[in-house]
């Protein structure tokens, strides 16, 4: 299925095999029993799936898209399963996209980072490079810079002076990093900027003034930072990202902003400086929240919101200003209704 | 006009010449007959025109300045034609800026891409590089890429293994390229990033698992991309730009988006993954569509609009989250009178 | 308390040394007299201070932290002297973040740039550099470029052809600069794109045609320009930013846009095609402004508001379509008591 110039598929997979490291239960849409030593030699989207592929249902928006595929199985909810084409083979779980990512990476492992210094990359002698560590063309490695083991910074990308990275981290290219220090297994995808000032600045009698950033940036281990992200290094305090976060494309973070664990922000959000996000936030795409704020653990944030006060933890809010969510549908459909009453009291 | 430090007039053009390439009619302000050998040598705002200058006029906001313009020649709609200054020759047309457009093109029309491969240019052997190509200082071409014939790729760029570009494409400085199919004529500016990974995470009971983003970007022919924009391969499926495209600065789209022809978006929009965008649609700045709807074709979107539901072909829709264009004046209407009533039972 | 590995503090500073740059006045917390021989060795968050360590207190939420601070000395206006812990050196103003920022520069003043060009560089012979310029790894200086005194350009930075950027400038790594003319004492942090063709299309009868973008940039002195932001250059006039700008990161400003002096745009914000913003004017963060509009000097957008319509001198506007900022408020209020109204109906 997938284009073999970018991917490698590593080889067929036994139903065994993936009940093992799923923990789904395979049974057969027509009944019957399954076989265990049925391979299958990919993933493949439902529309598309043929006999030796496994897909999955996870959006009831493909409910159509699942009844008509000809995938050689899918994981399925146990609540949809009835809905199954003919001979396909359930592989039926309370998690069906959860486990199609771990079918995924079994198909398609990362690959290992390839060791060497590119010849045109620039390193300085003061740096400390760890094992299999691989740096592209053109890429820029400061003083005392620390890089980990297995560690892979993409071509044309500038790492400041001073800065730490973990091991197995991928640096995508064209990225810069400065004053900031990242843990393990991080990835940035390309573009990527960490540890500029913050938009500081003193307005007073005598002009505007520009307020020297003193703090650095602290990533935690496992974080993932999508393309064209910037991430302003501290005031004075850190800017600090906790832990496991799932950060998308074009994302603004300021100055001081403290984020928790296993937090995702979809694209183009931005958060002003000093908010704290407490762990598990989830905010939708082109979420904005204002300086000096609390959003409390495991709140979501609605696409589009804008968030001036703090969140309780827990709680859902959407609409800008925002405010709890149920609020912001009444406040929609209340909208709407006075517009209908409007137009019946000029017919 | 043009500063000749960045752009060089190819020299003047008779009359005859600009009405034979936009079919526009030739009619002095004051009467009486344009003189076919007449000859301008520039194209120049309404403001600033003078009398070797071809203007236009396309907004009716610079009404007052069309009528106090100094310009030679003006493409102007047969409506506003008695506006016209004294002396001013008027082009007359229906589409006064496409004509402008033509014209100053053919003053100032694309300089030829000069073959070469600069010195720090890292191309590798396995590369396939089309006639004609150049490859600016500092970029990075990788395993298996193919460049079409007059294709020219700018300064630290990077084009990852195994990517096909067409013919006569211009890709800026500092653009990231990978998992793509690019077509003909395609223009990227600087910093564009295309082909990182999806936003795709399942959340399951063990954790945040990356799912491996197995499709690719296919992008077709004509189409260019402003600063800064952040294109997202496929999750399995591919992500897709159809033939004509025009997409502005800092615009993000999300895996598995299909984007149809002819298709413009201004800067800052956001489109979540598996969206559909139907042919000839017009998105205004910072419009954001959530993932999984369709958008039908012709459909226009105002600006900072939060689209949550299909539209429908041939609609306008505005608002947040987004309504048909009138019941969104409706509400705007209905939520400023609103105020005005509960002032006035104040007062 | 600034990371070494980042920051140089240039050692201890008197209190008379900061009475006379700050024009504060000293007075201890519990009565007395100040030792105007007294020194402190570094600056401080309220949290962490020490007593060598200078804070401030500007935003009233942090009074608490103000009354609990170990801070030796504290810039803070004379209304909340009062709150202020006992053996706290009070350093009272009326502008206490300005006065911050002068002690902050005192003690982390920018380091000077270091003359030199890289030996990865690519600098055209045509290209004038000044005194004292540096120019770091990978860099790519086109034909007719002037640069500065004491300018310093980032790694793997792009310049272009004929642009020119005057003194003491820092342009940040992975930038790209055309067809500008850039003032005195500029910071481009990360990613900045300047100069790339604005987004102008003519639609016609015959398909969408590209308008050259025949316009520069230009740009004043002591602007601050942050990462991923993108002006484009103008379509015939000029896009201009005026002297003592800051703009913070991921804004886009479209091409003939005219900018003041001392205007401030948090990150995010975009503004269309031909619009013109006066001197002193603040825009929160995500604000969209329409083109071809004009906001007067002096004029506040809160953030995420969408700009429509002209906006006065000195007015504050907010909401998406944006009004003035007490008719938002009350329509904000109003859409509230809509949806009590309606529960307490329903109830």
């Amino acid at each position: 299925m997938a284009d073999s110039r970018f991917f490698k598929n590593s080889g067929a997979l036994s139903l065994e095999a993936i009940v093992l490291f799923t923990g789904a239960t395979a049974t057969p849409a027509g009944g019957g029993k399954a076989d265990p030593k049925r391979t299958f030699s990919d993933i493949a989207p439902l529309e598309s799936a043929g006999a030796e592929d496994v897909s999955f249902l996870d959006n009831v928006k493909y409910l159509g898209a699942f009844a008509a595929s000809k995938a050689g199985a899918c994981f399925v909810r146990p609540k949809f399963a009835a809905r199954a084409p003919k001979g396909m083979l359930l592989l039926v779980t309370e998690e069906p996209y959860y486990c199609y990512a771990l079918t995924a990476r079994q198909f398609y492992p990362d690959s290992p980072v390839k060791e060497g210094i590119a010849a045109t990359a620039i390193v300085a002698k003061s740096a400390h490079i760890g094992h299999g560590v691989r740096v592209d063309a053109g890429a820029v490695i400061g003083e005392h810079v620390r890089l980990g083991d297995h560690t892979r910074i993409g071509a044309n990308t500038v790492i400041d002076d001073g800065v730490e990275i973990g091991n197995h981290c991928r640096i995508g290219a064209c990225c810069t990093i400065s004053h900031a220090l990242l843990g393990n297994r991080i990835m940035l995808h390309r573009g990527v900027h960490i540890g500029q000032d913050g938009f500081g600045f003193a307005p007073g009698g005598k002009g505007i003034l520009k307020v020297p950033q003193l703090g650095r940036v602290l990533i935690g281990d496992d974080v993932e930072i999508g393309s064209g992200t910037c991430i302003d290094r501290g005031a004075g305090p850190d800017t600090m990202i906790g832990d496991g976060c799932k950060i998308d494309n074009l994302v603004q973070i300021g100055h001081n902003v403290q984020i928790g664990r296993y937090v995702m922000m979809a694209a183009q959000c931005g958060i002003a400086g000093s908010t704290q996000v407490g762990d598990g936030v989830q905010l939708g795409g082109q979420v904005g929240i204002t300086g000096h704020v609390r959003i409390g653990k495991g709140a979501k944030v609605a696409a589009q919101s804008g968030v001036i006060a703090d969140i309780p933890d827990g709680l859902t809010y959407g609409g800008s200003p925002a405010v709890p969510v149920k609020d912001w549908h009444r406040q929609t459909v209340a909208l709407a209704n006075s517009i209908k009453k409007k137009h019946a009291n000029e017919s």
